[in-house]
């Protein structure tokens, strides 16, 4: 009974993962606003005028996206999973939680005086995404918490490959100090770098 | 281990498409107004004036309902999901987020002079939305990730049956340049021909 | 395999209406609004004075949450689950997903002079539902899409539970034309019943 | 079938839980304000003079994540599931639902005359949230609907633990009389002492 046990756990804190992600990602759109409420806008103008808003959207989506086909990808790997790991796993979910705030900042201020504030919050906020998810999987592959049947290099591999997040996530904060949009472009190339290596080489894996 | 690892991966991929669907469906529901608030309308009538809202909400609700039905038959097919594949369903999902935004440009906007707009960028959501649709099954198709066990000709029919999606949202499109409730009107008919459609002909399935 | 791919059918199908159900019945706590932030008012007296809110909140969550555990018994006798079907659950989900304005409706007016509109209103989606929900139980029990493992009788002995809903609500909405607190407490009444009922008698199931 | 039919009836029952839990700490993030829109704040003045929205919601997400992790351990040990425990689980679902509302209070009063007042409503939700969470664990163990592979010590040892929750929020109670602030950095606390006790001593479980 223990294994089902085991594997029951992880499956609902999968399903509660999943839940957060799907709902953070689903609820930026409410931060869209129709331009035609304002009289005299004709509305493509006024929604391309709205374009931080479309570019801070598809760059939180993209961004979570590609953390939760992480965050699925290192659930496979996961053995086993103990309370300690799901509260590492909640303060995870916080920060996601906390991605649409981040995101109407950059959506509301990109084009004001405040724009490089708005961006310094936002890569803030991923750089510490970032950390947690290292320290997660620090602490996953120190306590032998992986499955057995993984290779020892496709874990170091997977390992060097997630401390690439924090570089990048560094880089967009210190660019936001002196531009916001290039920023957010950085945010949204990082996103775009973990899709392409995302792709777990099964070459790597035993059998 | 590999068999049950993959089927766990078009779980989660599910669970996490079924998330974004639901949500975003339930989400339609918070565009819809309370007429009692404003002082001396009579509340059915008020009502009845946002009838335009609701019929952009049923409308909505159908199409994202029957893709959904279609999602889930689609992936009773699939053999196996790679990284590629799930960001190719996560482009998917990004147009399923933004529906209910284009609903409340045609809720807001249908009975004002810029309903032609509204219903222009509601069909291209809808187009864009079936030409990614086509393309996913296209990839998967091609790249044999559908279950052995399939026929080939019901793989064909049901390319073909897909196909005809960006046909009836381009007509939409062109339509919606000349009258913006008969362009929706064209939309909820494509949801009504893909549910009656969708039902899957077991005698084409090998047993 | 054609066993487990119906399995996994109804597997999503619950998902799906899982979500849906549990985002609108969450949903409803938008609603409330913070008394403290009108200046003079006393926070717990304005909380009382918000009763209306709360009781059109307990309201509907408990009626849906009765249709949820409804929703989840119905789905335990399913044997196979076919697209039409997931249409008429579709229909239903639609319904739900419109709960949260009828109960926004009943929060906001119950106070002022258009209660009874109100309460019609609301009085009428429940109506709705039930008389839905009693057409997808007949329509399961006419196709034999029930397991063959349940008995005759239970099965026209659920059937005969079910159609005491149309009943309540019928009479909901008669009262509601006359008084629109009674009309609401009537639809609680109907959920404290459904609750009772709801136990599945063990003996009437054949082992 | 009968084991397998309790079986999925708890898998539904988690699976809904699971969903208005991760909503509700996910709707928690809409009621933080972009600063920036108050023309002439700084930025990032502005998010530190909001420090109650954020202290309350990261008070809010960590006790719901560790109620979520609790009510997951406890169904690990739930051996069968009846209506009367659906509705139960129900009750204590709804209170979830209304912690959104309670954090915005707190969020919104806490620098206001205003601020004990929102504390005890605070606290008051959360002492009904353990109460609750007490009855049904007493009702389950009580009625021997707990796994039989489980060591009655550990049981009574669990019975003991949960017990305290209670006594913490009858003490954040008392304290937002005195001061709301101290009273919500007790239920903080309290969140850390679950959060420590909550990990299941492996040791006292029969194998």
């Amino acid at each position: 009974m223990g294994e089902s046990l085991e594997e029951r756990q992880t499956g609902r804190t999968e399903a509660f993962s999943d839940g957060v992600f799907a709902f953070a990602i689903t609820l930026l759109v409410i931060n869209l606003k129709d331009p035609g409420l304002s009289p005299g806008v004709d509305l493509f103008r006024g929604l391309l005028n709205e374009w931080p808003a479309f570019f801070a959207l598809v760059t939180t989506f993209f961004t979570v996206l590609v953390m939760w086909v992480g965050h699925h990808n290192m659930f496979t790997f996961i053995r086993q999973l103990d309370t300690k790991l799901m509260f590492a796993n909640g303060l995870l979910l916080l920060v996601v939680v906390l991605t649409p705030f981040a995101t109407i900042l950059v959506a509301d201020n990109l084009l004001t005086s405040q724009a490089r504030e708005a961006a310094t919050v936002y890569a803030g906020l991923f750089l510490a995404l970032s950390v947690i998810w290292n320290g997660l999987w620090y602490s996953l592959s120190r306590r032998k918490l992986i499955r057995k049947n993984i290779d020892e290099r496709f874990i170091r591999s997977l390992g060097r490959q997630y401390s690439v997040g924090p570089l990048f996530y560094v880089f967009a904060l210190v660019v936001s100090y002196f531009n916001a949009l290039a920023s957010v472009v950085i945010i949204l190339l990082a996103a775009v770098f973990f899709a392409i290596t995302a792709s777990i080489p099964k070459s790597s894996r035993t059998p």
